[in-house]
């Protein structure tokens, strides 16, 4: 009897390291599958489409949002994100595990599907380790940085509705948290 | 702030590996402490008292049952199987996480404290590598061995009340398996 997969729902404030995490815990597991967002943002540095979004037009999101092609969209900073329905189910359905990447809106509007879903949620080590790890990503500038910053603050108020926390003191270690609540979720009793 | 300490219940049909995976893993894991029940029953090979058991008489375990000394006390095969309450509530006061290794009698009864708890039960990968395992250990009889196999059939009945199940086919998969459980509970969101 084969078993659906499980989504494993990961976020975080903006400079808490999850990108670089979940790329790892993709890697350092089996039968665990990251969903890749399209986003109409621009890419950043390095980013490539395809494996680290989907870039798509506005005009293109929206008519694929009418066609309720998402299983979560959200507006961020302006730009649209959004989760691809058909490919995460077509995983689960697999049974392969799906890792989605998501700011808090986005995960909270997935709560209210069905499938067995589990929250995480990382954290920096203190907000001064946030605003100075957003002060090293060159890509953003002193207004959008403190723009980050203030969101960052409202989405610590979602805290208490994930299943985890896992705080990005040492990568090392939090990657170990992170790989043991997905082998943990493997094991627990349905 | 302090947190205090979970209490991992660990159950498996006898035969299932469960002594060599306990002993592992609170050797591969900081801040997890074994807790040593008391027994009636004499000591198999190689089993220290004060380590592995605390081997008392008959009269004296009963003593202690009615000065309420026990967390849980069960009979098993005629003998009795306690575990001492003091020491156990001391170290989850420190924040020490503590391993208790009992049937699932004990475990159930455990179930009506208000303690945080995790409930875990150890399968073999089969019943017939159950049996083979049982007749491995030297210590029992045939009429034993067939005891304790029907004793398993019952046990099983109690799995959906765990929180997680973990087979005991390879034991380094197992045991890995058992790491996650204690490190994603202590992620977990109170």
């Amino acid at each position: 009897m084969k078993r659906n997969g499980i989504l494993f729902i990961i976020s975080a404030p903006s400079g808490s390291g999850k990108t670089t995490l979940c790329n790892k815990l993709v890697h350092s597991l089996t039968g665990l599958s990251r969903s890749i967002s399209m986003t109409t943002r621009p890419p950043r540095n390095g980013e490539r489409d395809g494996t680290d979004y989907i870039f798509i037009e506005k005009e293109e999101f929206i008519k694929r949002q009418k066609k309720n092609e998402f299983l979560e969209s959200a507006k961020v900073f302006g730009e649209y994100y959004g989760t691809p329905k058909r490919y995460v189910k077509h995983l689960l359905k697999k049974g392969q595990d799906v890792l989605l990447s998501i700011d808090v809106q986005g995960a909270m509007k997935i709560k209210k599907l069905k499938a067995k879903s589990v929250y995480i949620f990382i954290l920096p080590q203190s907000m001064s380790q946030l605003r100075e790890r957003l002060m090293h990503r060159s890509t953003d500038s002193k207004k959008e940085i403190a723009k980050r910053l203030s969101i960052a603050k409202k989405e610590l108020s979602y805290l208490p509705r994930y299943d985890y926390v896992v705080i990005n003191n040492i990568l090392e270690s939090a990657l170990e948290n992170l790989r043991s609540i997905v082998i943990a979720e493997r094991c627990r009793m349905l």
